[in-house]
């Protein structure tokens, strides 16, 4: 291990941390919040004066494999975890450390979880800062970090490796910084798309620009406590839908559309399939709650949002869906394993794993009752390796281990059954609430310190999608 | 496929049963129970009649493969569960009649889940059947009938293969019907030891010999609505608790016991781990709950009994465990998935086959931290086989899918989520009772019509681990 250089790769992260800082702390000083803007000019300049100390010299091996790449990512997003968090304890905000820890964590795997019980209270500069989390861990903090510090394409490599969420089944131009450029066009391009129609809203510019972040990274940290429902305003429900859809899609989709390769896009199987389940989701669960809203539009438009909301793994809410029939609670709690596609800033397994996973038990069906046929599984027309679908299964069996132990201990906190299973889930795959005491209505303030920092190191093992982590945790026998 | 064989082989089966329920119609006739004896004596003598006329004629292709004998084990099954129910309607004590498919497919898949609101109230001739269906299912029907009736060798190893429960690691004597009658004396054996231990108790004879069918099968079908609790008798705990242990270890032990290769058993390390997994529950449990027993002997004594019931799927009960605390709850729910040793009479994933995930996730985390590493699984110092581990893998994938579409289809019904839930696992595990509206001192009485057949169907779908029952829905295609 090349622990120079993860060094060096961890303090420029730390200084850009600091340097980020600077744009809540300019949102404090224009709406006069002095606790909050001191709060922030003091951990920025802190962070940008140990960032740049520890830059100060860069290593003579810049050589980094995987497994540095690994750790480098891993450390990067525990520490802009925990040092993120320092605003909010230093600001009086969020005085109990780990609360703050898990607002920061919830804030950068973009889950949306809160455990803010008056988010009205919340001064702008926080609220800025929670949002603007969203964004960044949206396409990954490294990601981000690339397009700015562009570095050797082997490098690169690997770093985005560890980082890049879901199996993906296309891949973007084989330049990589190039490529991250692209996304980060993109990514660009659709948030300020999405701030411009939420402004011309009964929303402000501020408020507009929050929830574009938090769509953006499919976050879903709200302004208010009863979230979007406050607004009450069908353009806006139908702006945010649409863009939790948007931000759910394989970006490499944006791509070939730039390209002009609307067929591929068309027959895209991950994205054909996505449709259907948000499309057939949300119309079922319109139909099952129609005795609540009167008519179906009025249905749809709630079971719509509420669908893109779980699936995008965004966790905005316009209704309490604890509230409507277990069939529909049911489906939506479904849709929190299915997530967004692959290489989009959606949570959850990635359809395309749960469209491979399909795939290979109706294969493994056919192979017992057939043992002499030999069936490949493939996907827009191309066979799938091997060791692709191996893995898909390998990690759903890692998955499902570590949402068992996490139950098991989180269980000891006390609270009933469902809520710490949808507790595990909802944090897993980053999606925010969940039923129980943390349904859309509740929140996580009633969990004790030690079950928010459990809570919030899932949130990091689902963002990371649980392998990067562990290299951290089997560093020391090498 | 050998259809006529197929038929050949379900006719001996019809038939068989009909002369099974011959044993409750005698003990409807000891207690003067009139109307069960006669439903007994008339099911009885159509399904002698009808079975012996579908049997006159043998095929003269006798020949069956993997496929014909999936599709007998299946049939046979479903067969039974639905033939089994009519004494219960014809007598009138379960008058509807997919609560009578529910109750038998309960028993005959040794669930042990009941839609009874009065158990005592039930005819001693139907309570008699309803152990004796746990018995004869333990062991699986068709290896009971192999062994009354012998085969020649290959068609018996087909049709072993598909029901024998779990992946075994060891392998009996490979003359099949030789080592089906060793098991099956193993089976008797015990269960007989069992009925004499619990006759030296409160119990009398009748029910000593009822409570033995059904730990012998791990049904858990009890005689009172409060199942064991009803005895209050740490003697009847004590051996009940030992008996469960007993029937959920693999069968090879006492094979192995029996040839004095004593190193081999204590070596075995899915014993091992079940064991393990087995005493630190009850400790943990036990320790948990002081504060509901006042000490630590009683505590154990429940604790103890309800893991073992819930690990071993048999579904008896001496507590109500939804009222222990929550961390008490997670693990039995968590204990519920993995069930007995492979090669018992024990539901669940089997403990192997966690023992080869647990495995095969320390192997995948340490190929993605170290890609040039090549580690194999090795289980009781023997390498596994490639295929095995896929085929656990993709057994386990299947199996989550499966719980996710039937928690889907039954939230239809209504209920709440954590019933719904730990219904659709407490049948695809064969354990028996559940949380919520199904917990220990509740029962299944709240489903529809529709949502008790679904619930049969996972009943069957998780004793035959699932592959030879989707063989019916496939046989059209060819």
């Amino acid at each position: 291990m090349n622990y120079k250089m993860i060094g060096y790769l961890t303090g420029q992260m730390i200084r850009i941390l600091g340097i980020l800082m600077l744009l809540p702390f300019v949102v404090g000083i224009i709406y006069k919040e002095s606790a909050s803007f001191i709060a922030f000019a003091v951990t920025a300049g802190v962070l940008i004066l140990f960032g740049t100390l520890i830059t100060l010299k860069k290593p003579e091996n810049k050589e980094i494999y995987t497994r540095e790449g690994m750790a480098t990512v891993t450390a990067t997003w525990i520490l802009v975890s925990v040092l993120g968090a320092v605003p909010y304890v230093l600001s009086g905000e969020i005085p109990n450390f780990a609360d703050a820890i898990f607002e920061t964590a919830s804030g950068f795997t973009t889950t949306g979880s809160t455990i803010l019980n008056d988010i009205e209270s919340v001064s702008n500069a926080c609220l800025f800062w929670r949002s603007f989390s969203h964004w960044l861990g949206g396409m990954g903090v490294l990601v981000f970090i690339l397009a700015v510090v562009p570095q050797n394409d082997t490098r690169t490599m690997h770093l985005v490796r560890a980082e890049s969420p879901g199996p993906t089944a296309g891949k973007l131009t084989s330049k990589m910084s190039f490529s991250v450029r692209i996304l980060y066009g993109i990514y660009i391009a659709l948030t300020a798309l999405e701030t411009i129609l939420l402004t011309c809203s009964k929303m402000t510019f501020f408020e507009a620009l929050n929830h574009a972040f938090a769509t953006a990274g499919t976050g879903g940290f709200g302004m208010t406590n009863n979230s979007i429902a406050d607004y009450d305003s069908v353009y806006i429900d139908v702006v945010i839908t649409v863009f939790m859809l948007l931000f759910s899609v394989n970006f490499t989709m944006y791509y070939l559309l730039l390209s002009k390769k609307f067929l591929q896009v068309f027959k895209n199987e991950e994205l054909r399939l996505f449709l259907a389940i948000v499309f057939t989701a949300s119309i079922v669960i319109a139909v099952n709650i129609i005795p609540i809203y009167g008519n179906f539009f009025k249905s749809f438009r709630y079971s719509s949002f509420q669908v893109l909301t779980v699936i995008s793994t965004a966790g905005f809410a316009t209704a309490d869906f604890t509230e409507w029939p277990f069939f529909s609670q049911m489906i939506l709690l479904l849709l929190m394993f299915i997530g967004g596609c692959a290489g989009s800033t959606g949570g959850g397994l990635k359809v395309m794993r749960i469209l491979i996973m399909f795939k290979t038990a109706l294969r493994e069906i056919k192979c017992v009752l057939n043992p002499r046929s030999v069936v490949t599984i493939k996907c827009d027309g191309k066979a799938i390796d091997k060791e692709v679908i191996r893995g898909v299964s390998f990690y759903f069996v890692v998955f499902m281990l570590l949402l068992a132990i996490s139950a098991l201990l989180l269980s000891i906190d006390g609270h009933d059954i469902p809520t710490t299973v949808t507790a595990v889930i909802t944090c897993l795959n980053n999606v925010g609430p969940g039923l129980g005491e943390i349904s859309p209505s509740g929140n996580f303030s009633g969990f004790s310190s030690w079950a928010k920092i459990l809570l919030s190191l899932d949130m990091l093992l689902g963002r990371l999608e649980i392998y990067p982590m562990l290299v951290l945790f089997t560093i020391r026998k090498k």
